[in-house]
């Protein structure tokens, strides 16, 4: 259903993910003191990076059996890339040294420059950008985290999940970052390649967005974007980028003070929230307001089908839970379908007690028994009238007691799940004491790997799929506009 | 500033918050089942209620040291409450044995009445209310979990917090009332005394609101409702609530899928979602959306004095989640006034390093030493264009190395407590692992225990401050217009 992309010709920053040799520069081997440098080190050593690691620094003694050379001139071997952790005002020599050693790119993490505001600053930006241009280094950055690859051993933090997976982000921010990385390594999607690029004085977001459009391990694209360096290029990139993947954008600083905050963390000029929801739905990207929104919608891309409709099934634990759950699915814009009368007066003759029970739809289920539960749940996705099914169950009262009734209702889930996984959520909520989390996260992983989709609230779950939905829809109806005949294939 | 009411008298229901003995009916012994009758008893016996207990089921052995009872008839003392836990079509019988018995006040957990839809099942629930009433009987419920007052030693389960607060809460949900005692508990804030109605087939929402009204015990009054019995009566009662108190409402069922679940959750017409907003807007009600919003209010209500004004200055830790926090004040109506240009300098002058920081507003503290965190704060806070102060720290990287410094930088929160808690939110986000959750539940009980509201996230608090904010303004209106005189002083 997508336009073709031809991976043939590797794109054009592809060395970048593959250095031969990395220097850190600014590594300090006194233990006592936390230290950038050490740390970027620390992380590609983690991260099993097979290349040469040559830390440079002013203590020149040894730190985890590699030397710390005095300056990145005395590394005795060709330099691809290096790590910048140095106070500013040293960067610009360090940049000339570089050139000198045939250095290709250089990833700033040092920050203090045009995000401070100050011209003073701006100056020692665009000075560190000339001396680069001039010598034929790219830089990323200032002020990021650089690459995280784990592919190739490139990480940004010694505990960030190595995994590989099919999403690309390109991050402003090196925390936004961080929390995909982590937030979607225990939700069970994991990054092909992260670029955090900071103030992107040299490369900048349509260079990283238009090297992920390209790149055959990224099927995916997030974005968290604060400010464009051109407005057009970046705007043709995605709309690029978009006729090819799913892209998914969450532009922060959209308001005068989030804007302000924007200026003072990565030097950028935010812009409007109006014109950029405009150009975003016109550049055919989903625009998310935060970066757990973001999350949620990568979820589905992981785990999900193209739904054919928002006719959605809702079953679950709990009648005021259930309530809500309609609620939300309702005014995230799907619909629930009454169950069939037949239908309906099997699940009521299986369920039987004192307690509630309802089995309209939403089906309330209460607690009984796992079996029934199963049973339930198979009937109505059994019934061809449902596009989407919510499974929702609450985790309030952990106890030793009824630990095992939780993953028993789980295992009820996945048992069903070549049937079911690639057209539901499921809703673990209300998890309220630490011994609830210890249960939810064992389930939640059980789950993932039955390829299932899993979220905190039905609220978070009705709405990202309703945004998936509107996706397809869009794309499809894109698709058939232009390619009129192969439509009806 | 509020209206005055006078406690003299105590309200008509007080009573059933202090029975002298307890019937629970539908008891058994055998601990291999599950049983809701047994499970009421275990609760009483936990929450240390201080009356009579008589078990009174069909297999006729003993519990907990106590004679489980074949019949309520046989039971050898006055009995003036009872909590009904057996199948629906036994009850009629029951409630005749209780009229028999002299017993004031039943609480009906049994379900299978109205919410069924059937007219069966409707006239069975009308049967019941009857006959209670006939016999001067009233009933909480059916479909229930009844009456919390943990101060008597009333409880719903025996795994929920025992502590006593200000908060009164009438639900119609068990689910929705559970998951406010239990989530309120581990953020700081009590009950008075919740009540969870179900199909309110005799006494019903006003009744119970005009009870919170009137008690002194409840400083606010919460209310999760699905659908009312009587429209007028309950508007007057909540018109006259919130003269006296805060009251806020979470209206479930406002879609038509979530009606619908409303009606087989409670029997009740729920009715549309614009009516119920100006409904709760005239009333002088604050309305919220779900139930993690109703906490949100409450820990402000609980926490923090009424605000001045809009003006926010929001710290923190982390670029991104800077311009996120500034994002999501804006976009809830606060508003953030830059920094003072001398103030400004006399941050950058105490942080500095190769990392990034910013000092405007939102100001951007990352991490450096927790005394320069305190400092920071104590500057901000100190100067008095602030009504407002939002605090955030990222949970994300956890580790036994970092653990105590979260512990510290919580620690130059709490030793500003006396001068900042009461208009200050703190805010723990990006919590991911399991030992995240566990540092984080300990640093968030220190912040409560110095009297702090604290959130998950930056949204969540904004939201809630900024609607905190609206309620006082426009009580402070309408106060100003009641009593022009008395406005002046």
């Amino acid at each position: 259903m997508q336009s073709k992309i031809s991976y043939s010709d590797k794109p054009a920053l592809e060395y970048l993910f593959h250095p031969r040799s990395i220097a850190i520069v600014g590594v300090s081997s006194n233990m006592e003191k936390w230290n950038s440098g050490r740390e970027f080190l620390e992380s590609l050593i983690c991260a099993d990076f097979k290349g040469k690691l040559y830390p440079v620094g002013l203590d020149g003694s040894e730190i985890y059996g590699l030397t710390i050379y005095p300056s990145i001139k005395d590394v005795p071997d060709t330099v691809d890339y290096v790590i910048l952790a140095i106070p500013a005002q040293y960067t610009p020599q360090l940049i000339t040294d570089c050139a000198d050693k045939g250095v290709k790119a250089i990833h700033m993490f040092t920050a203090g420059f045009s995000e401070i505001g100050d011209e003073e600053e701006r100056q020692l930006e665009s000075q560190i950008a000339t001396i680069a241009r001039q010598n034929g280094i790219r830089i990323i950055g200032p002020n990021c985290l650089g690459l995280h690859y784990p592919k190739a051993g490139l990480a940004f933090h010694p505990e960030l999940p190595t995994e590989s997976g099919s999403i690309g982000f390109c991050s402003q921010s090196g925390g936004n970052a961080d929390y995909a990385i982590y937030v979607g390594g225990i939700s069970g999607v994991y990054f092909s390649k992260v670029i955090s690029y900071g103030n992107a004085c040299d490369l900048n977001e349509a260079d990283f967005l238009e090297y992920l459009t390209h790149d055959p391990e990224s099927k995916i694209i997030t974005i968290y974007i604060e400010g464009v360096k051109d407005g057009r290029r970046f705007f043709q990139a995605l709309r690029q980028a978009a006729k090819v993947k799913p892209v998914i954008v969450y532009k922060g600083g959209t308001t005068e003070s989030g804007s302000r905050a924007a200026a003072s963390h990565t030097g950028t000029i935010a812009g409007s929230a109006t014109i950029w929801s405009s150009l975003l739905r016109q550049a055919g990207a989903i625009q998310v307001d935060n970066m757990e929104e973001m999350l949620d919608m990568i979820l589905l891309f992981n785990f999900m089908s193209p739904p054919k409709g928002k006719n959605t099934a809702v079953l679950g634990i709990g009648g005021g839970f259930s309530v809500l759950a309609a609620d939300a699915c309702s005014n995230a814009g799907l619909t629930l379908p009454r169950l069939p009368t037949e239908m309906r007066q099997q699940l009521e003759d299986i369920y039987t007690s004192e307690a509630g029970g309802s089995f309209k739809n939403p089906v309330d289920m209460y607690w009984q028994r796992p079996s029934l539960f199963q049973q339930a749940i198979k009937m109505v996705a059994d019934y061809d009238q449902f596009d989407l099914l919510m499974i929702h169950i609450p985790f309030l009262f952990v106890t030793k007691a009824n630990l095992n009734m939780l993953k028993e209702y789980t295992g009820a889930i996945t048992n069903l799940a070549e049937g079911i996984n690639n057209r539901t959520a499921v809703v673990l909520h209300s998890i309220t004491s630490l011994e609830a989390r210890q249960v939810a996260s064992e389930v939640e992983s059980m789950l993932h790997k039955a390829g299932f989709a899993v979220y905190p609230s039905v609220s978070r779950a009705a709405n990202a799929m309703s945004k998936f939905l509107q996706y397809h829809q869009q794309h499809q109806m894109k698709f058939i506009k232009n390619n009129p005949t192969e439509a009806q294939t």
